[in-house]
Order: structure tokens, then sequence, then C-alpha cells
């Protein structure tokens, strides 16, 4: 059994900083106090242990207090990524038959045609209360929260994450990065994503400070690290990117207190490695995805270097192989195994089962090395990582096709200065079509950020005999 | 699942320092090719995964290397307190039903007569090898030790702590006290109590050094606290007393880098607390037992002075209750939860289950108070602790009540200022008995620290209505 999160924290180390925002601060017993009161008003609404509900939120102490109130009511959360367009909102929301969406006000005009029944944020605060008994312990089993992912398939997969997922990730992770009364973690990573969510959990669980950010910010960022007012921060390349240009800029240096700059979503390059160690900050790659919630492997920052390119060895609670590998370096598919590995999917994926033989494959090639070291090689065949997040061009693909100009459709990476790497889509179409037709099209339907950033119109798609598209083959195009 | 501590740790950190003891220091790596040296030896002589040993051997770095081998082995280990005495001794092995005896050669004499099969630690050392596949992960389910603890029958039982036991404690533990990586533990608590063997335990989960004394030596450990060689320890309140008359002597305080003085077994007095400020050592009372793995309670330092005899509140992944409480401050029995409490006994204990409704009850009378503090008030009614060894007076009476000339027995604690309490009999007997005779009979058959100090011979002893000894009364002659 697992304590419920908060409300053993509270009754623990109440009066320790739980959460700040700009200038406003919260301790642990008034961020219970918030989001009890949230989670009387949700039960007013009708909403009961067990239920699942969607959330469409900004990464605001409102968000926080909204998501430990639905924790305290015993509420199932489906995460849903703001950066969404409507029609990807809408496909979710039906794919986890949510009884209820919460919604920031802010984004209420983009899910107006919904019908999932909406509670907006102003309405969950001017609502009546109903008093329950919250309930003091979780069964490990128990879904915390649903975050959606896509594969190679091109339809996003609702991914559980159980109690028991969640608390062994934090507690893997604390084995491995320490653990100090004052430390503070900054978050910038959306709260909807495992990245930002998964620090919301080491808040409660720890008893550890959250330093929270809307947006992320660089020269503030910075500042609070030369300070000490923050000890930890999770980044992606991208953001690092930033940090270091704005160190660079200040001439500055990361306060000896700063323990932890955790690297995720894709590789970082060596050039920004030494130059963080320039400054002082020790950058920790990690490797993790939606379906182990955070971290599995983490290489320490004085192997950052010497073992460059690594995504270290796995945390304490986890283990990881090469598939069919007779030896070290040996190149095969990643497989993880461990607590913090979903136990499966819902909505359309729930017969899916993600283990084989207790194993996950998560569709990466890597290798280990002689000395335990995981090298990722390949991201999952095809997959986009743009700044720090997954795109999975099946996906676009079936948005290409649908458009009654396109014939055939492929999608890969291509690199970029700023993101790492971005979408470009490569047509068999009718003479008419235009790239500007293309994009309006696309960016009705998908998020931004997946939106093609070119569109190369060409006589027909590498394919094998069999053929099937060869991505590869595409990439080497995009590169022309 | 939990992987197989060591292995995971010397694959993780293999250069990180795992023990030292006087001049001699080990490394993860180290250890774990001593450890599985030890592991091929005991194969060899015929002990396989699953098997039940008994382990009687000293605090020394062979004791450490023999236990890790032993849990490479798959092996299950019944520590013998070696403070026991032969008959005891014996009395436990043949409850345990184990397999052989794993003797330090220090104690050879003191197991001649018994008739389980022995392997002294020279005869391992000297042994040949058997390679074996060792298991990579294990269930939490599995048992890693037993330690006999006595109760009111005055019978010992065997309590079983699992891996899942051992692991959670080590980690609610580290969820509370913090973790940094150059951290060092000094052990001077026996290895066959479960002070000792957490340390062991928190060492390979945390990657974290352990310093090892076979003997309480309060010069060096304070030595060691003044210079930061060491970050943590544990103390009973008569080694804490020491520890302070040492820095008294010295003039001293403890190096910035202490963080942890962890006190345990039974209270510790107000002005310790505040002689151990003056020194700048953070004491941390502790509450715990053998049936949950070490502590389950812990007081921060910070409160040491305003909840003064608290032992605090329960890790996070701990629950507390006191029976039949209908608000803060109700007298009670102490219940206790959660993933570190034993799932129970072997031997003639086999067939009782510790537990109710899920809840462990601990026999201890204590109190919540309204902040969530835990305050014992009278442990398990009659236990005596003496020098934070648990003495049973039922255990004691047993023995006394064997005595041909013995016609009643009671047995209660009576203050003593260096070991807090000690055992004292009250004898109604025959006229030509005398208090040599019965300190002779009760050294022949118990450990010395059990054998009681003063021998007051009665009429009758108190008792009420339905004849049940009342040792409440025998406390009040104790103090006459």
């Amino acid at each position: 059994m697992i304590p419920n999160w908060l409300l053993q924290r509270a009754y623990l180390t109440p009066n320790r900083m739980a959460l700040s925002y700009e200038d406003k601060r919260w301790t642990f017993q008034q961020l219970l106090d918030e989001a009890s009161l949230i989670a009387r008003k949700l039960r007013w609404n009708g909403l009961n242990e067990g239920d699942r509900i969607a959330l469409l939120g900004r990464s605001t102490p409102e968000m926080v207090f909204i998501i430990h109130g639905c924790l305290l009511a015993g509420l199932e959360i489906v995460m849903l990524n703001s950066r969404l367009s409507s029609k990807e909102i809408s496909w979710q929301l039906d794919d986890c038959d949510a009884s209820t969406l919460l919604v920031d006000d802010e984004f209420v005009d983009r899910i107006d045609e919904l019908s999932t029944p909406k509670l907006t944020f102003a309405a969950i605060g001017s609502s009546g209360e109903e008093s329950f008994s919250i309930t003091k312990v979780w069964e490990p089993s128990r879904t915390i929260t649903i975050m959606y992912t896509s594969g190679t398939t091109g339809y996003p997969k609702g991914v559980r994450q159980t109690a028991g997922n969640h608390t062994s990730s934090a507690v893997s992770s604390v084995l491995n990065l320490g653990l100090a009364e004052d430390d503070r973690w900054l978050c910038t990573m959306p709260l909807f994503h495992i990245s930002g969510f998964s620090i919301l959990a080491r808040s409660v669980i720890y008893g550890m400070g959250v330093r929270l950010y809307e947006k992320f910010d660089a020269a503030s960022i910075v500042e609070e690290i030369e300070n000490g007012t923050v000890t930890r921060i999770s980044v992606v390349a991208t953001g690092l990117q930033r940090i270091l240009e704005q160190f660079e800029k200040n001439g500055s240096v990361a306060h000896p207190s700063f323990q932890t700059m955790l690297a995720g979503g894709g590789p970082v390059p060596d050039d920004y490695l030494r130059r963080a160690q320039a400054y002082r900050l020790p950058v920790l790659q990690t490797y993790g995805m939606t379906e182990t919630s955070s971290q599995t492997a983490t290489l320490s920052s004085e192997d950052a270097l010497r073992k460059s390119g690594s995504a270290g060895k796995p945390l304490f609670f986890n283990q990881i192989q090469i598939r069919d590998a007779g030896q070290p370096g040996d190149f095969g598919e990643v497989l993880v195994m461990g607590p913090h590995v979903t136990p499966g999917y819902i909505g359309h994926a729930s017969e899916r089962d993600p283990l084989e033989d207790g194993w996950l494959p998560t569709g990466d090639i890597g290798y280990i090395d002689e000395e335990g070291y995981l090298f990722i090689v390949d991201r999952r065949s095809d997959l986009i990582i743009s700044g720090g997040e997954n795109i999975y061009p099946a996906e676009i693909e079936n948005v290409l096709i649908s458009h009654p100009l396109v014939k055939e459709a492929g999608v890969c990476g291509q690199d970029h200065p700023e993101w790492g790497s971005v979408p470009v889509a490569f047509i068999v179409g009718e003479e008419k079509l235009t790239a500007p037709d293309l994009e309006l099209y696309c960016k009705q339907q998908i998020a931004s950020y997946k939106t093609p950033k070119a569109f190369y119109f060409v006589d027909e798609l590498p394919r094998n005999a069999s053929n099937k598209l060869l991505r590869r083959e595409l990439k080497e195009w995009a590169k022309k």
C-alpha cells in the first residue's frame, strides 16, 4: 500500500515549502488545504472516487491545486497536451471516455464543440462543496494519471501510470540523485507531460519544494541557478542551450548548492556538455518515456563527457537489456523492466499488453557497453523529437493522406538548430496541390509543432519490395 | 520485483566506497567479489537457493562478506545474537530448523554440543568453489533474514524480514533523512540486530559507505564525527551518553557535514538531548522493532526538544494509529502498518498471524498528540530495555521457575544509570536458596545481560484476584 501522497506529506512536514510561483508560496499544509477545497468542489459536481476525468490546463498554481484535488477526490486524470488541436483533443476524449473535462478558462474556446461535459476552472472555483472522507492509502495498481503517446500505428495510446509506477520512479530517482532538506526543483516542463508531472510527484513524496514557471524564461531561470534559490531542474536540449547562452551573456556560474540538471527528451550534444561544465552545471542525461513514468536510466554528471552520448545506467529498481544481445556492444531493441513500467493502456489499445515476458519493448535501438552503460543508437525507428516533444510520422501521414488531393505521404525528421529536429513531408499528389494548402489543412487537425515545416512534392516515395515506406531513405532525402 | 541488492549496486557504482574497517576499505565491486567468492564456497558446501542457515559472528568485515555471500547464494539467514548462552542458541537452532550453522571460529567452543551441522568461517575460507548463476531479482516476499525476539510468552519467536520489508524500510528512511553521495554510516550496532543489519541494507540500496566497528570505542567514534569522516551513526541511549562524555572531554563539536545521530532502542533523556545540541549533534529519536525491520517513526532533530519524549511521526510509507483512540492524546496500544512490517514468524510461532486487520499490534502503549507526534508511554507492558537490548521478564521467569528450589518468580526492570534499566528478580523459594546460586543457574542458561542483577527473596508475589502477576506492583517494589 502507498500512502495518499499529499495527505501523508502534509501530515509529516506541514510547514515545509511545497510550491512557489512568481512571488507567491505555499507550504504542504496550504497545498493540502487548497487541494482539499478543490476535491470537495469536484465531489459537489458529481465526481466520485474512481471516476475518470480529463484535464486541460497551463502550468499554473491553480493547475497544481486541481491535480492534487483530483488525486484527493480519487479521480483518474487524463492529462491533455494543451498544444494539441481541437480535433486531437476530441479524439483523445472519445478514446478515454472521460466523464468530464476540467478546463482552464483560457482554453475554453478550443473545446467549444466537444460533447464531453465541461467544467471550467472558474466554474469549479465558484461551485459548492461536498464533504467526504479522503482515502488514506492507495493500492499500488491504482491508476493516477493517463497520458497519451503515439506509436508506430499513428493512433495515440492512453498510457496508464499507477501509484506504484510514479512512486517507484520517484524513489529510484532519489537513490541516484540524493536528497537534501532544502532541495527545490525548478519546473518549466509542462505538467501534462511525465517530465513535469513527475516533479509534482517527487515534491510530495520527498517533501521537496517546486518552483513553478508557466513559461520557459532563460533569464529568470539562470538567475535562480546563480543565486541558489533552486537546486534541481529538468530540461530538454533546447532549454539547456538557452540556459547556456544566458550564462555566457551573464558571465556567471551556478551556485555551489545547485545539484542537478536532468536532461531528457533526446540526446544532448557534446558541445553543450562541455559548455555546461564551464558554468558548473552538473548535466545528467536521462532516458525515459511516458510508459516508464519518467527516468529508466540516467548518466551521472561525472561520466557525462567520458561516456558522451550514453543514457547511463538504470536506476536502482530498474533493469535494462538489449534484445538478443550476446555480448556487450551488440545492437538491438532496448527492453526495460521495473516497477515504473506501465501495466497497460486504456481505450482502443486497452487489449494490448505492453510487456513481453515481463519486459517493455521500447522500439528504440541501442547497446550496452562493457561497463554497463546504455547507448541509444536510434529512437523508435521513425520517432522525431522536436524540442522535447515526441512526434510520430505515421500520425502526420494519416492526416496528410486524408486530404483529397494527396495520393501518398511520407514524413521524417530534418535537423534543426533550435529544436533538434522538425517534421518535413514528402508528398505524391495532384498538380494543383500547394504547400500552403497542406500547411493549413494540417493546422486545422494537429498541433502546430507536428505540422511539417516543409512539404516536398515528389513523383514517388522510396519503398521496399513489399511496398513498405523506407523511412531511412526519406531521412537521406531530407538532408539534401 | 526488487533487484538483488549487491549485484545491482556493484553494477551501478562499482568504484564507490562500500565498507571500511580499521585501515582497510572495499569498493562495492570489491565487496561483490568477496561476497561472490563466499557464495561459491557455500554452494560447494551443499547450500542452495532457498536453504535456511544460521549465522553466529562478530561485527567484522568477514561477517559482512558472509552475510552478502549468503544473500547472493539465495540463503535465508537466521541471525543469532552472539551474547546468547549456548542453551538459548540451541533452542533457536532447533526452532528455526537451519540446515547449517555458519560460525565465527571465535565462538566455536560455545557450540560444541549442538547437533546442527557447523561450518566455521575458516572452513568456508579454505573450501572449494562451485560456480552458479546468481538470481538477479527478488520477489518482495522473499525472506532475507530471520531474527528472534521474545514476547510475553517468554519463548523467542523467529521474525521473518523479507526483501520488501528491508527495502521499503531503507527507502522510507532516505525520504526522511536525505542522502548525499559522500554519506558514510558508522556502524557500531551488532550486525545480528536489525539496528546493525539495516545499515548494511541501506548501504547497498543507497550506494553509501559503511564504517564498521567491532566494538563501541567512544574516543575513535568521536574523532570520526569531529573530522567528518562519517556523516551518520546509529546509537542507543547508553552509547550516546558515552559519546557526549567524550565530546565534553575533547571540548570539541561535530563536523558540519555530520548529519544524523539515529537514537533507537528506547527513550533518550532530555538532558542528553540538550548536551547533544551543544556539540552540534542532530539526535533523531526513533521507534522501531524487529517486526518492523528498523524504524517505524522518527523524530526530526529540530523537534527533539520541543517534542521531547516523542518518537516523532511515521516514515513516509508507514502508518501508525492508537487502538480505539477517539481523539488526539488518548492512550492505547500502538498499531503499525506498512510495507516494512513482517509477514510472520517461523518455527513454533509460524501459525501465528502478527497482524490484526492489516495492523501490527505492538503491545506498546502510547498516544498521538494534536500535531500527530507519537509518544510511547509504556513499552510492551513488561519489556526491559537494557543498553538497547530487549529483555522479556517472562523468559527469565521461565528459567528461574525451572530451578528446583524456586516456587515463584517475578522479574521486572530497575532503573540503572548506565544501561537505562536492568532486570531484577523477586523470588518465593526454599530457605536454603541463595542469590549466588540463582545467578550461576541463570548464567548457565541465558545471556549474561538477561541475568537479574539482584534477587529479592519475598514471601509472596503481588497478584490480582485471578492470580495474574502484577508487574507494575513489582516495579514499585524494585524502586524501594
